[in-house]
């Protein structure tokens, strides 16, 4: 998480004054709860809501004296609220506070990038109605296949992100689990009814069963499903670069007034924010292994975890959020060239209708074997032509080729290729 | 995926032979639908069905000539079905056979999966009723904390285990799609309907979009699903491991007659299957990035996912299938040693029971920050005798120490610490 | 490990008949150095070669009963020696064969890889020189940025794959070393000396200090090491997949008569070598962090390595292997088309000089600042025209651009860029 | 990268005020070197060293709107510097100042981390040594196994990290080079001795062959060998806590006076700084994957490792520096307690000895499977007796067992075991 690739709000969640917040929520709900079930005085949660207060800097004034941050929390906030502090924590350990702060945490983050991913969403159905019948070649293995639609590429990438939604739905689902059981998970000294209160009032789920912390498969799920959607980010991001390519450039990243793209060369446009986003997309998968390496705590926890959560839970999510945003701003603005795509869709020498050829020869009579060897060996001659000869010419001169020529030029029809599109953006459009 | 880790009816899945019959099943589903859209004439598909055949070996043999695995294979089923072979595949593409076929593997592999982890928690869930009540040293960073028992240890493992199963379950579902899309993914050159009917012939969902394949992303999710499970795995065994431990004892792998433990030491008796999970662990998550690098294919395909997806695809499912069973095994026939585990609660002097003098002494009306180092001072005496000395005796005697000693031995019961258990089984096992 | 992506002669040092012959050459060796030390007689240890023989099928059925790989060896071995064969194996314990074994094949394993490397050295240079001088368009962000040499392309790779060498060199270095140290490092049964007999016999350095194993950081940065191999393949492999595009297509993989493309369009020649190199790559690079996970086995050692070991140890070495010589072949049979880089180079309208521009304008005394707005004012004109405008042409025309007619046509040398390509050769190819 | 695991001296490395720095000395080396050759006047060089200043909140500012930070960079020393500012940067592009300084970075944050290494060394050299005599139970898959010292484990420790500290000092060569070759490494615009001259003062050697930038695969190299590290570091770190485990307690980390293990909890003394030590290791590891990502850049450049490594670079070795310090920390205040280690050596009733007995009987003419069968039966008595039946007894009643009970005794010797501790230490500990 640097300046650089964050973005304020996700920030935000994740500042020293986010977290000592929560705690302190959390730590009145559970003494709302503890004086309804008459452990301690009426009084005391009464305090802590009006007086509860603390500072940054005296937290870790004090915690460099202890070394336990949750220690020099709760003196600090003692500090505020006198004598009824100490009916503060009953029965509770650290971890009761800081599993579940980091629960509302990674919940909040996931709402968060949730928005994100319905502002990319909105995005790219925009521009897929927007270029729905704009047809373009489609490649395989980055040559030349068959037509499709600028369109169908927005679609294909609108799908993507759904399921991506999908599933961060139900990673924050997964995550979103309140742990109020006390030093090993047996409620000893507090009864589970705080913890069912403090899950309510903090919009959690009740951990069925936890040990001194809420389990970390969860937490390994959450970052994995995060490694998942920055990978969709990436395959965008390379669609984005190969269509900007000189020889391609079929659309292009937005290039701001006053914008350099390159020190030495000022002819340059680059696609820096899609580059940009595929390292981002690394950084973010590289964070799924040592979330994964968490799960195996010993016995009812170590604290291993704690440090890579200190580290990974901002940087994931705050890594994952500015790459959401810029993509979306990306295809926001990107400026697409449909007639550049019509120009290289041209450049073949019509190369891409070789299939329906084969597949009229074979409906024509003709063995797919025979049909295959007698369209490669004149799409051969096109392709070595660099798409200068044209292959329907070639075919109507090829004496083996038994179709009339009427036949043939219906074969080399585009509009072929799209009748299907309406099909397809009713299947992934269709709520 | 060696022999050694590996168990047939998962490997069946990926032999050669079960490939080639979901291809040849794909193929003569799509021949029935293209039939019924008069693409294709009825005895061709019925062709298909009665004489569609093929040999492992012949089509190794014709691939080594064309170099296509797909054109292989429709060569060999042409030798037996005859001219009518040539209506097979109209339309389609190579990989509209392979990516279904795959959807129809993982799927498959799945649900043994799913399998797997239903006997596992079964063992489970038997184990924990049977030590339900048998209370057990709870651990923190290794160290004594407070007692619990081994019936919650097994009933987190099953909780643990039955999010797994979910999310397998959901992951199952994300890769259960067909695609018979052609070439880019535009139904060019063949019906939706085709792939409706092969979809729901194959039991599968039809997959909204497609490129030339189907999206890389439900692939990702699902090897990611089976790093988090692995990790799980790994969990489960370490607190094994850690519980055979020579000077803990509490458990201990079955060890069989006949069993060596060591070619040198004949004393020895290892947990040694728990520690080869451990490294079946680190091997699936080690399948989750490669996954996670296919998502982002170039344009409409390329096919560097191929070679990952041949390795992984048996490598991780064998793998965690093996591993699921094994683990299901060890837990079945562990060796329990709850006289073990009390003479371990006894060994610390009482120290255990620390929180709840705190707790008591605080409700007392001693502010925290006091009680806290009047437990403390107590305590490291007890620590530093290695349990030898005992605590109660000490508060006993320790005059700041106000509480009557009825009051103080009463909260050295171990009773106290169990008074929940029913609960937390209750929503464990609720279903 | 999966015969498609496998060479015989890497697989033959995983076969168990492999490694079980060199357990017997261990074993052999080891008790030829007890006997010179009379711990045991002499005849026993001339037995042992004369008569040291094994069945692999046996070994896995007594294996079977006795569950212990190494004490199943050594019974199968006393089948066919007899009496003496109880002298064998004295004071050792079964990692002492089992590690240094692995030490053996890793390092066997390197050396075909070494020599991999070397044939893909000499077929870089080859092409380096072939192709020395040969104009190419160099790309930043796969926009034209200036001209450069196909040969100096050679040349990079080389001398990334000379690092790569110098690389795998110290990592089997690191990896050549023999643990005959008994059960937990202490030489407590066996004399150091014999393994210095070991270790020399086979070609192996004598482990300063061992637990029961060889430590494994040793291991792990083998692996890691492939892993940085399989990287650079990469890189090779998608620069050729680059150049391969139906728009750039100024390089191409080999395309081999009777090779089909697509099983559908029968135009395709598609680069699925570099593609396949770039998903193997993937693989090698997901073995990395299993290797690194294995470093922190518990005290004197546990088992969590071994089938970490024995999946990754083939996969690694024998898919990087194939990798190897699958990138030598592409590079070694590209086809490549210097006219076509000429055409490319010439498609921009000269904006690939603008450099070379700003730089004349600076140095006829304007500021740095004021000349690149004068460059890209024009270039931008020439961007957007899709190279059909010409940037000397605009600059000519440009009032503001004080340079001579003649100064900017000289400016617009290709040969410019060219003049260090020899300094450049030199450098790398020195040795 | 977060202040709680950062030290001061590393994190100056990465301030944009160093990075500023560094960028200003190439420069202006690079124009001294420009000067020299005539290429600009002696005037500009000597201007840049005497005037050549920045700002870091100036540049961020002129960054903001023309989106180049090299630009943004030398816009500002211009401010500086005047007129004689336009020869800065002649013929470089932005790389060339970028890799060159992150070359820099990389190799003074090597140094920072080889003098953590050498300080790591000299504590457990010294604790090596403190402890070489010092028995204590070898334990293989954490059962028992036979006696070693505790100064042995000192001694692998300190071998291990003598293998990291040559790994690093290689990947400090590798990384350390410099490239001064412009748009796309050919040097067209810049004479490749300004490269030499920048490389001497920069204390870097010269790059061979670069495209744009330097090659990433001496990064992904750097990276993975640090990651080496960070699993060495968790081995020791391991190691640790299982000695600190209440049932071991053979060591423990120094625990300060006021410190508080648990808030809930007074009697905790936890291994908390190796716990840490074990979630840093997995932070650097994480690490490892992006940097392996980042080597396959395309073409001559594109820039997609850049926000990779303006997060990992950091990241990493801040990080790994504040790892290797807190481990050097913790073994030279290590709690070392060898009245536990030999009170833990006798609890398994002599078990430990099995091996030894087990040779003497071969020795004295069983068979070795007879001996096992002897042995273990004994053995496994004791084994469940808990360690209160003596083995040595046992044997001595055992009428099968013909060793005599002088010859049994003799067996049972403690001392046999360190017999060659001073050869290991010797190979150790040689330089």
């Amino acid at each position: 998480m640097i300046p650089r690739y964050s973005r304020p709000e996700m920030v935000k969640i994740w500042e020293p004054e986010s977290r000592f917040r929560i705690w302190l929520e959390i730590e009145a709900h559970a003494t709302d709860a503890l004086s309804e079930l008459g452990v301690v005085p009426k009084e005391a949660a009464k305090a802590i809501w009006e007086k509860g207060s603390f500072e940054v800097e005296r937290i870790d004034e004090i915690e460099a004296e202890v070394r336990h941050d949750v220690i020099a929390f709760l003196t600090n906030v003692a500090e505020h609220v006198g004598d009824p502090a100490r009916f503060m924590h009953q029965g509770m350990t650290s971890s009761d506070v800081l599993d579940t702060c980091l629960s509302v945490q990674l919940s909040r983050a996931a709402l968060i990038l949730l928005d994100d991913i319905d502002k990319l969403l909105a995005v790219l159905k925009r521009r897929a109605f927007e270029y729905k019948m704009t047809p373009t070649i489609g490649r395989s293995h980055g040559i030349h296949a068959e037509p499709t639609t600028f369109g169908l590429k927005m679609a294909e990438a609108y799908a993507e992100f759904k399921r991506n939604r999908d599933r961060l739905e139900a990673a924050r689902k997964d995550i979103a689990t309140c742990a109020i059981s006390g030093a090993v998970g047996t409620f000893a000294n507090i009864d589970p009814r705080v913890e069912a209160h403090v899950a309510k009032e903090m919009g959690l789920n009740v951990e069925p069963v936890s040990t001194q912390v809420i389990p970390r498969d969860r937490h390994a799920m959450f970052f994995a499903t995060l490694g998942v959607i920055a990978s969709s980010i990436e395959r965008i991001a390379i669609e984005v670069r190969h269509l900007q390519r000189t020889e391609v450039l079929e659309a292009e990243e937005y290039f701001a007034p006053g914008q350099k793209g390159s020190s030495a060369m000022p002819h340059k446009r680059n696609p820096v924010l899609t580059e940009n986003l595929t390292g981002l997309s690394r950084l973010v998968r590289g964070y799924v292994t040592p979330a994964l390496e968490d799960v195996a705590l010993w016995h009812e926890r170590d604290i291993s975890h704690s440090s890579v959560e200190r580290m990974i839970g901002p940087d994931a999510t705050v890594t994952l959020d500015f790459a959401l945003a810029r993509l979306t701003n990306v295809m926001d603005k990107l400026l697409v060239y449909p007639e550049r795509m019509q120009r290289n869709l041209d450049r073949m020498g019509g190369l891409i209708h070789s299939q329906r050829v084969l597949l009229a020869l074979t409906q024509a009579g003709i063995s797919r074997e025979v049909a295959y060897r007698l369209v490669q060996r004149n799409a051969m001659k096109v392709w070595e032509s660099d798409g200068t000869i044209s292959l329907l010419e070639l075919l109507k001169a090829d004496p083996e080729v038994t179709l009339s020529d009427e036949k043939l030029e219906a074969l080399f029809d585009l509009g072929y290729h799209l009748k299907h599109v309406d099909t397809i953006f009713e299947r992934v459009f269709k709520d």
